[in-house]
């Protein structure tokens, strides 16, 4: 019997029509890097979803996903202004600043969101070349702490970031519950808004493994993204294989029914676990990530039978993430798991 | 109907055993980064075939792979001696030389092959700080003319290279093909040589995607591969799903089946047309590649029927290949091909 | 006539004793790159300062002094923490980003000082190698706002540190100005305390150019700093002129006197200004700068006549520095120019 | 008394029109990083000589002018085609390939000398991002093997380099000797024949220390080439004392008058030793530099009485070099000391 895993919506498995897209892709000889009718299709997808004016790359992972969109925009003196907690910040090991040679200033945040105020105190300029140029306000939806951007909030930091002549990325691994979240589309909850390059999240979300880096305005990436993804390692040779995993993704609402239903297991888990004594919720669950403190015993005794990590060992506060797969006896189970932990010691 | 390609043993579909083992891990959630039972086993495997002390890390592509063993091995202002001709040189957009900061001194070569000659000449020193330190010599095996190293070449080689302080590194892409043209193991043409590092080919021998890192000096990698995978955009969340296919490949001698398959193809192809008027084959074949030149015209019309690259667009000289799953009938219709370009248009 | 500049110590001209210096080695031949005596003599005085063991580096400025330090002890997976204000994170264009590879991690401060308890929260691990390893603490002293470490408080960070596994690097580009000002030794508030590494300023204390990179444990620079330095485009060909001007510098305590001066012109223009209606004194001046708010039409009078720059132009807040050369008359009409300027306009 | 170097003409000391620009430079504050006088009149002297469009960066060495002027043509997956024995090939550590991520791809010449033959190869196209574009010819004038292009080669290549997208950067630490063996100019010897960006040398040519980057369009250097100086650990902050010498060395022809000098001192030596039994020059000798291949013992000999380098060791072969303060009876003194070294021991 399979344990769920409550650690990571990276630890779910492929969803069954991604791992079918893989199979049916398997027929035959096909030309390698992406001169594929796969690779065709899916990035028609993107397209009917995002305007048939973006430009999409595939990458491997979501490091990579996030290195070539920022590397396509910046160079080496031009920075990037991101939250703190932002995965660029604190979970890609320096891999932006290697390969671009830039700066990442983390800014302190309360929630994981940037905000207008926090991004002007490092637009006053004055120091000319003695400091990194600001080029880019990166940000993630959903953010690292489970939250999420209201249309408006996104609508507003994107118009003011333009002001400023910076672009705008979004780290979308989870895009795809932020948009669910908000009963909205991946589109309208980027490109509308004013984003110019998202990276569209697919491991997190069914996939067995692929990111797409999505340029809504195409001259930023012309002459210069393919070059960047394959000096940046994240040229697939049988691209096909990712692709046909997008297209399927991006076929019938899949992203949606996926990052819906992680959601909604998120919800039940929030409503079963709200109420127990010793169980603090410490921040909004908007999507499929939920955060709480307990004692240390019932963390304990939780993770003898389900597996998730610490968020801040010395609260202690853990994150719980819901998936595709986790189904509602899972999430029950697990309440169950939670309420028992916290009993005294008999 | 599927056509075949001749362009590359990346053209490939995944080969059965392969998509079978991807299917089989789809059970349930596993924690990712590579903390799960697939990559445990992969690794096993490989330990099986090339000793316990192998320290081994999967990658995503050739690129990748190439990038993180020679990453690991060298600083900034230490350099790598490698063939001109090699896929680290004329194939992966500098890929090693952003993300390492490092030196890559391409050396001109007849067959693709370094010989001790060829490295004397750069490890005269005498220039102090001033040049670029030589830290490893990087070989392709087979090569990238699909030659491959005699065990005693190779040998005599890294017994050189150790004598003046370098390592050895093999970008094995193609070390299985080297390996069954020799009738001999992956282990035996490498670490028992003397290699220090080698990239162990997945993607171009039957896998979906997923290359191997081997180091058979564990100190080479301790404390630091972990890093320089991340940090090079190399390390998959759902990391079972690369190990699985590389425990696949691993099992029944699959590796050896896949390559040695391919190889055969080769030869047959090389013996259909190696007596065609107008064909001259212009490399050693010894594996699965095989280099002639014809007219452009006949070129031209072999090509309507089957795709396959120029190799030399000057001379005009193009490359074939085969691999797992190219069968007899595909080579006897591509020599069919040939022979009917060459003839005079009636 | 000649305007004195309260602006920068790199506004001062270079210190008579030191231009003797450059001009007496201007003697016939000497061999490139160092290898020559004058290198030799300023290398010794500076281990008759530091102590035998110590290893220096000469370097052409403050930015590369830092760089080539860093670089050393830091491969590009590893993080430097130091405080947000730190000329390493805001004055360096990114200089060691690109350079290494490696992330700085910016800490907000009240007063530009690191404290232990800020660097522990970087310091709690669990992320692995997702995240950049922190391996050097760099501080400034004095600091950018004109602070200094008190001896105990630089050896407490420096235990904290080495406890911790990290080394202890300090931007001296005024080390000298903060010995001055503690009446002690450039060795007594750096290598005594426990500092691994310093960038022991030149350029802002009398000289045309140069700074100094010491090394306390060689086992750090071994086989590294010539080639960091030389990679790092540091590397002066005709290294005897930096090398007299620091044999200058260390000899007859120069050192002492050039950055004495500055400071007690400093304390003199705080003595004068301090009790100015209108103008606050908004950090402890403890060597030579000195912050100051007043108002915006009062700065623009002062700026008529003498050049400095604001510092943090939002409130208005300017800085005023002394070096070696300003003179009491300077200070005296600088002071009497302040005065004027925040009377009201009749 | 002080011994000749003849190993290269960064062995000589400042000439004292240099020294005396320092000197008179040394009045007073002036505002850092290029804000003053000395550097507007400096830049204005290089605008009289190459036209008012040509936009100046100083330097502080060879190295640092090289990364300067290539990092801001050139993005990390472009390359740069030079001469494989040029400096930036040989002796500059890699510092170009760390700082810029990008490719340098040396070609193998007879005399030092790019021609339109050896740049075709590498312009074929065809591999499409695997490989990095080629974007800019460097090459060195002078000749590290002491020649010189003739206007008319450089003036093709020039051509050629346009005709296929390419920019043409000199490395000129030696242009002023090209230019006074050719009783040309530099603009006539470099912008005029369709050079794009020039290495212009004062270190080699009786500065303290300086190099001079000259974009003669300068749309290839706006809004970049700031940051790339300062980012590359390249910007002075006292840069009064780097303009002041380049002011001087543009004043009254004295570039010529050294440079001129210094050609006169190898064709003294030239003619000195040519006919020397056992000596034999190795190559055209048009500069300041001449090569020989002499026996091993002869060689020591010599050494014992000068400084010079090997060149070739396996020869052996040496340099002699001549510079701006070499005077005639130093060269006969070393000619006499060859002669000598040549006899049999008696």
């Amino acid at each position: 019997m399979i344990q769920r895993s409550f650690a990571s919506d990276n630890n779910a498995p492929i969803a069954p029509e991604i791992l079918a897209a893989i199979t049916a892709a398997n027929e035959g000889d096909a030309v390698g890097y992406g001169d594929d009718p796969w690779t065709a299709r899916a990035i028609a997808r993107f397209r009917q979803h995002f305007g048939e004016e973006t430009d999409v790359y595939f990458t491997f992972n979501g490091t990579g996903a996030n290195v070539v969109a920022l590397s396509c925009v910046t160079r080496p003196w031009e920075a990037v202004l991101a939250p703190a907690s932002a995965h660029l910040q604190t979970d890609e090991c320096g891999a932006f600043e290697r390969f671009a040679g830039s700066k990442v200033i983390p800014i302190a945040t309360e929630d994981g969101k940037l905000r207008i105020a926090d991004l002007e105190p490092y637009l006053l300029g004055g120091h000319g070349e003695h400091f990194s140029q600001p080029r880019v306000v990166s940000i993630s939806n959903t953010t690292e702490y489970g939250g999420l951007y209201e249309p408006d909030e996104l609508r507003e930091l994107c118009d003011f970031a333009h002001s400023r002549g910076l672009l705008v990325h979004v780290d979308g691994a989870r895009i795809a519950n932020a948009a669910a979240a908000l009963g909205s589309t991946p589109r309208a909850v980027t490109k509308d808004l004013g984003v110019d390059i998202l990276s569209f999240g697919g491991t997190k979300n069914g996939l067995m493994g692929g990111e797409a880096v999505c340029f809504f305005d195409p001259a930023l990436s012309a002459n210069v993204a393919l070059f960047v993804r394959k000096q940046g390692m994240q040229l697939a040779s049988k691209m096909r294989y990712i692709s046909a995993q997008f297209e399927a993704l991006l076929t019938d609402d899949r992203w949606l029914t996926y990052a819906a239903h992680a959601n909604t297991m998120a919800q039940r888990l929030l409503a079963g676990v709200s109420n127990v004594p010793g169980v603090t919720i410490t921040r909004p669950a908007r999507a499929n990530a939920i955060f709480a403190t307990l004692s240390r015993e019932a963390i304990a005794r939780v993770q003898k039978q389900f597996f998730f990590y610490f968020f801040d060992e010395a609260l202690p506060e853990v994150r719980w993430m819901t998936h595709w797969a986790t189904t509602e006896s899972d999430v029950d189970e697990f309440i169950e798991a939670v309420k028992l932990a916290v009993l005294p010691l008999s």
